[in-house]
């Protein structure tokens, strides 16, 4: 067999063809997806594709634990667990926000998992988690008076979630509006300004 | 053949049978749908189903009529056209939340359209003039100086949009949350309280 220079071939990697497959999912959707079109789109032999995965779940996978891990990191940060309860709900909402927008394909991925899989259960799992997480922060924002009090901190969090999950849906990063200024919208919206609960 | 007694077989017209559709699309996803599950799932043979609809597709374009028809007749109603722009955007809003909990099923499959075939794009220019009613809406009530000002009338009525859409994602008629209660808190949370507009 002759050898072809690895010069001319591009150098894969998992983290290269999870980029190559997450575009290819987005295109085509994820079930309709088979292993050939993204060895093509990567152009690659099918053989040296199942020599880096076995199947597109995997790579599915690996999709899905980058919009995970971007989320979830979050939670760690100090300005998630340092300050008071309203700074700390604006900086997760903010972060939430340039979080999608950065993974915006991979986090298209998770809000359309069903739970098929074992890596769509841990996916699903730890997106409950985060909302509870966030329900947990609203709640405490409301106990220090610092949330409108009216509203349920459970149904507050999935009504930003739901705001801030459909950039996926909308978003074109043709610059009409920058990531600053799209999180700045919600927080103004969502959240009273910081000078009004600070005179409670 | 033998004449099977009309009574015992359900009598389907097109409007049942897109009820059928709708349930089967949202069970098993509207690209692996084929005419046989329909058929089966209403429990009526497949030239039975022929005999009312020549394709899945057809059927898809009786649900997105019926979500975009929902959506469009609230616009022409007394409340969307009398009145102060905040209150037009209330209302708006309030009955935007209604229509999508009434028919959840149906909207679910109108957000998730391409513009694959003619009726898919027809649902996606109805979608696009509806919320560009809602920019004109927004941007009407804020040079009223009703509205908050400092954010962009579209990247709000997107926002607010986002929000209501996710009802299609958790949403549950469990009883957790009443329509009310949901439209109440969008309302609290995107629109300045209607006293404080008044005296400015």
């Amino acid at each position: 067999m002759p050898r072809i220079p690895t010069a001319v071939r591009p150098a894969y990697d998992v983290d290269s063809l999870t980029d190559v497959a997450v575009a290819v999912f987005s295109a085509r959707g994820y079930d309709a997806t088979r292993m050939e079109h993204i060895a093509r789109a990567a152009n690659v032999s099918k053989s040296s594709l199942y020599h880096h995965v076995s199947n597109k779940e995997e790579l599915l996978g690996h999709a899905l634990r980058r919009a995970v891990g971007a989320l979830t990191a979050i939670l760690a940060e100090p300005g998630a667990r340092e300050g008071r309860p309203r700074a700390r709900l604006e900086y997760v909402v903010r972060r939430t926000i340039e979080a999608e927008l950065r993974h915006l394909p991979e986090v298209s991925l998770l809000l359309q998992v069903r739970g098929n899989t074992d890596v769509e259960r841990w996916a699903l799992d730890e997106r409950r988690r985060y909302q509870e997480r966030l329900v947990e922060l609203a709640a405490e924002a409301q106990t220090a008076g610092e949330l409108r009090p009216g509203v349920d901190a459970a149904l507050f969090v999935r009504l930003v979630l739901g705001m801030s999950n459909s950039l996926v849906d909308w978003y074109r990063p043709d610059g009409t509006w920058s990531t600053r200024q799209i999180a700045d919208a919600v927080v103004d919206l969502v959240l009273p300004p910081a000078r009004a609960t600070r005179s409670r």
